[in-house]
C-alpha cells in the first residue's frame, strides 16, 4: 500500500465514499458512477475518480464501479475487513450513548469495555458493559491488547487518560473532549467537537 | 470580511485555534505564540501565523500574541461573539447528551428546543426542555427563527428532517445521522460520524 505518498485528506474521505456505497448496497443497488457518489456527497466526480485512482482501478471506463466490489475494496484499504475491539472510557452521556449504539459494529468496530473513575459508576451495569474502573486502566487495555479507545471524559481529565493509553499501547484516540491532545507522533488522535464544526458555519452565515 | 477568498480549511481551523486560545486564558496566561499553539496543536507555527495573516494583524513580532485580544478577534471573525439558538431534533441518546451539555453556552450557542417524533417522548421533559412534536418542526423553527439545528435522527429519517429544516429556513445543519445530506448549496451542513472518524485511522495501524 503506498499509504506515504497518498494525502490525508483524501484517506478521510473514503470513509465517507464507503458509507454511501454500502447505503446504495441496503437500498438494493449494484452499480454506481463517480457522478452519482459525488452528487449524494457534494463533491465532485472528477475529485472521486481521483481519489479513487491513487488506489487503484476499481471501474470501467463507461460502466462505472460494482459497488459490492467497490465496497469491500474500500473495507480492505481501511482496514475495516475485520472488526476492531474498542474501549470507551468516560462513561457521561456521551460515553454511554457509544457505549449503546448499534451503528459500529457492522462497520468495523466493537466496544468491548467501558472505563469510568467516577466509584458511583463502577461496576454499574451500561447495556451490556459492566463499567470498569479507569485506575485499571492501563493494565486492563494492556492485556486485552485494544488498539483504539474513545475517549469521553471531561476536557481537564482528557490529557491524563490519553497519556495513558498511550502507556499501555493504543495506536488510536477517538477524542471526545473539547481539548486538543499531545500524543507522540506515532499515535493517531481525531477529535469529535461539536462546537468547532458549528462555530465553522457561523463564519459563513 | 473577505470570506471569499479564505479557504474553508483555513476557516475550519479557527475553531480551534479559538479553543486552545480560550483554555489557555482558563489557564490564567495571557500572551502566547504561534509556537507554543502550534505545539498544542500539531500544527506548524508557521501555518499558524500563515492562517490568521488571511484575517489581518493580530502579534507583533517578538511580543507574541495577547491571548484575550486574539480570542475576542476569532469570536468576532467566527460570528460567536454572540449566542446563537439551536433547536435539537431527535431526543435518543445523542440529541439527549447535546441537550444536557453545557459546553455549548460559552462559546457562542444555546439550545432553544428540542424535537421527537416519538409519542412516547414528546411531552416529556429532558433536562430544562419539554420535548416538542417533530410534527410542529417547521412552523417552530420558522416562529423562533432557528438558524441552527442538530440532527440527531436515525439515517432513514435524516433527509426528510433535513429538508424541512431548509423549508423553515435553517441555514446551518449539524448532522448526526450517519449518512450524507443533500441540501441547496446556500446551507451548510457539517457532519460527525465516530465511525469515519475511527476509519480513517484504521488506515493508518
Amino acid at each position: 500500500m503506498p499509504s506515504k505518498s497518498i494525502p490525508n485528506i483524501v484517506v478521510g474521505r473514503l470513509p465517507i465514499y464507503l458509507r454511501a456505497l454500502q447505503r446504495m448496497a441496503q437500498e438494493g443497488r449494484r452499480v454506481t458512477s463517480s457522478q452519482e457518489i459525488g452528487e449524494r456527497l457534494g463533491i465532485s466526480a472528477a475529485q472521486i475518480r481521483k481519489d479513487l485512482s491513487q488506489f487503484g482501478e476499481f471501474g470501467k471506463q463507461g460502466t462505472g464501479y460494482n459497488i459490492e466490489y467497490l465496497s469491500d475494496q474500500l473495507q480492505t484499504i481501511l482496514k475495516v475487513d475485520r472488526v476492531w475491539d474498542v474501549a470507551v472510557i468516560g462513561a457521561g452521556d456521551i460515553g454511554s450513548a457509544l457505549a449503546r449504539y448499534n451503528g459500529l459494529s457492522d462497520r468495523g468496530f466493537r466496544v468491548r469495555m467501558v472505563f469510568d473513575s467516577d466509584p458511583e459508576k463502577v461496576g454499574n451495569q451500561l447495556g451490556e458493559f459492566t463499567i470498569r474502573d479507569a485506575g485499571g486502566l492501563v493494565e486492563e487495555l494492556r492485556a486485552a491488547k485494544i488498539k483504539i479507545v474513545i475517549i469521553s471524559v471531561p476536557a481537564a481529565a482528557a490529557q491524563v487518560v490519553a497519556d495513558e493509553c498511550v502507556k499501555a499501547g493504543v495506536s488510536a484516540i477517538l477524542n471526545y473532549a473539547p481539548i486538543s491532545l499531545n500524543v507522540p507522533p506515532e499515535v493517531r488522535v481525531q477529535h469529535i467537537d461539536p462546537v468547532t464544526h458549528l462555530q465553522h458555519m457561523t463564519y459563513y452565515l
